[in-house]
């Protein structure tokens, strides 16, 4: 029998609350499977700490910091953004990769991203076709976009759609309070430069038992300033307030994002804010009334304090079936979760291959939208319900959570040459 | 013995996540007297309820709705920005409010709010001595901004200070993973104009075990742009990271807030944004550090579902307290929280005269601020770390927190005349 091979996991990517459940996942699989799996080395820093051969040996962490990746946000080893290039425009990566992977006896690869991720685990995949190199890609799937095909959600996004629903429901019952004398409108601007998924959860604070006038402003909508105005004008009149819960990637006709309105400092530099405070202005111009508004941006995705529990279990599963398709013999597939039923929440994992992930961007159903543009259909709540299902509470030590910061001890280098990374 | 009197309620000001669970103490005690008290009506917004004779009858209310009051945020009987003028300036509105409480038996008053609502208390705890009618005026103290004297800390400002270092603590986090090759960079803008103790907060994300590169901006310190930079500078360098949290009332020495840059958007209009974009952009063209950013606004107060118990526990004991002190017979009071020792933490309901409270600012000592101006000291670290301590999470049904709205029940009105607010 083969000397027994290690595994390389790595982060990459913008990173999420469970993010590091899914290392915690592929961690704990591995090692209750030493007879097959050396150890597992993390990259430093995603894929960049293959290249520059700067690998963590996760087998100096204990059980009980391994554990606490569970409940830990964010990228416990270091995320990236670096997408490898084609095998033709720069050779020398894959070459590169291969001595780092031969110096450490690395059989496994483990790559936890979204799509541009999925794509460079894909071309990993490739090596012993390509190169001659022999290795088993898998990719761990991770988004807070939502975005990745075939798996019927992403782990990442059901804690941010929490988050925000809860979030867009507080300071709704904020404004409120507040309307008579004072706020009548509250802007939120939530995460989603294509793909209105994020934005469409703070939808979810309004409910048939407790209807909140929520408006929602998609990327995929064509941004209509006279019909916005008229439908906030309209709430406010029935309401005496509104929510306006505002995708970073809502834009103009024209392709313009309602960020980018021009606005320029005191010394004619451009614009400084985002796409909240011009909506916010917008409305006070044209209704005058009083608002507020507030930008979500890390906090939304570091959120790991209101994580929803369907979220966490679903990214420990995916770090766990990678390690299990990895012992399986599988290379090239990516673990999904795919859905039974939504009442009761009933999910399976699946599996996909790599090629029908990588590069493909699944966005929102156009019957998720209402017809106005403005809300989610209940088609939509269906699908986003059972994702921000239960909590998963961190422990908490003198009022606040424990999050673990590893050791992240280095593998002592064997190779003698280093690795420029070109941009 | 006299006909039983009712009391009145109200809420006052910018409302908080504990503020009903100071109007739940109220009414679940009141509802345990009623041999003494009668009824109690809610203003339906603030005193303007009061003035217009728009009481809520709370008897109304179930005691399993009242009970959710304890765990829904923001004000239930809504809430006004409404300072009632001097006696000597607006007679008629002192008269208005013994006609509404000489026509509703009202004899008791319970006013829930911050630094202006205690004068407006003061104001009404008068009207025995000034206008002839008994009436007991009671302060329930709230605030965000933990500025009111006497009391050790006010209901309301220990769970913003729990979600912005919770919140810093987590984005903090997710810079750290993301600093190798993307942002270096989070800034995050919180509450505060006056007083910085809720940027202080923010620091609190940083301990003894697990030291992360913080930067705070007070009001309290004059903005000073070089010695800024220098400290980003050098914390990116150590770090490779740093979180900024800056307080909206951070200005420079010229008293101009750094919101108010003087950025114009593409039609010459005023400034739209926050301080975050602006200290963000600071950085971006002094050092190059790619950023981000965020505004808490709202998300901050409204933050129910991480309140800190010790701030539930105490808003709830100062209405409690609010509705004892009456029984007791006192007038123009606000019970208040005293501190016995920090560790453990050990507190007990006081006692302070209006005449006292009202119109008086509590700053943050100097001695809790570093010599730097950046960073809170031990001393600081021992006053807020009990305010943060304890979780008290609301019921969760589908993913969601289970807040209360009530039926809100008007009382028909007795008066024929009606009352014309002036602003």
């Amino acid at each position: 029998m083969a000397k027994k091979k290690n595994a390389f996991y790595a982060q990459s990517g913008g990173v999420t609350a469970v993010i590091n459940a899914s290392a915690c996942g592929v961690i704990e699989t591995a090692r209750k499977h030493k007879d097959k799996i050396g150890k597992v080395y993390a990259g430093r820093n995603g894929i960049i700490g293959a290249l520059t051969e700067d690998l963590i040996d996760t087998s100096k962490e204990s059980a009980k910091a391994i554990a606490a990746l569970r409940h830990t946000p964010s990228g416990a080893f270091g995320s990236c953004r670096f997408k490898l290039k084609s095998l033709e425009a720069n050779k020398a990566e894959y070459e590169r990769l291969i001595e780092v992977f031969k110096a450490h006896n690395i059989g496994y690869f483990f790559y936890n991203g979204g799509g541009d991720s999925a794509d460079t685990c894909y071309k990993v995949s490739q090596l012993s076709e390509s190169l001659g190199y022999p290795v088993q890609a898998i990719h761990v799937p991770k988004t807070v976009d939502n975005d990745l095909p075939i798996t019927d959600n992403c782990p990442g996004f059901g804690s941010v759609a929490k988050y925000i629903a809860v979030s867009t429901l507080e300071a709704t019952f904020d404004v409120r309070s507040m309307c008579a004398t004072s706020t009548k409108v509250f802007v939120l601007e939530v995460m989603g430069r294509h793909a209105g998924w994020i934005a469409a959860a703070g939808a979810m604070a309004s409910t048939k038992d407790q209807e909140l006038p929520i408006i929602v402003l998609f990327p995929e909508v064509l941004f209509d300033k006279d019909k916005f105005l008229a439908k906030v004008d309209g709430l406010v009149k029935k309401f005496g307030y509104c929510t306006v819960v505002v995708s970073e990637g809502c834009h103009w006709p024209d392709g313009k994002f309602l960020a980018e309105q021009g606005t320029r400092d005191a010394f004619g530099h451009a614009q400084l804010g985002g796409a909240a405070p011009v909506v916010a202005n917008m409305i006070k111009e044209a209704l005058g009334h009083k608002f507020h508004w507030g930008v979500a941006d890390y906090l939304q995705r570091a959120a790991r304090h209101i994580a929803s529990k369907s979220d966490v279990d679903q990214a420990y599963a995916m770090g766990k079936a990678a390690v299990e398709f990895a012992l399986k013999g599988h290379n090239s597939v990516m673990p999904t979760i795919d859905r039974v039923s939504s009442s009761p929440y009933k999910w399976k994992v699946g599996m996909a291959p790599l090629s029908k992930v990588a590069n493909v961007e699944k966005m929102m159903p156009k019957n998720f939208i209402t017809k106005d543009g403005f809300g989610i259909t209940d088609k939509c709540r269906e699908y986003l319900a059972p994702l921000m299902k239960g909590e998963d509470y961190p422990p908490y030590k003198n009022g606040m959570p424990q999050y673990v910061t590893l050791k992240n001890v280095a593998v002592e280098k064997k190779l003698k040459t280093s690795f420029e990374l070109k941009k």
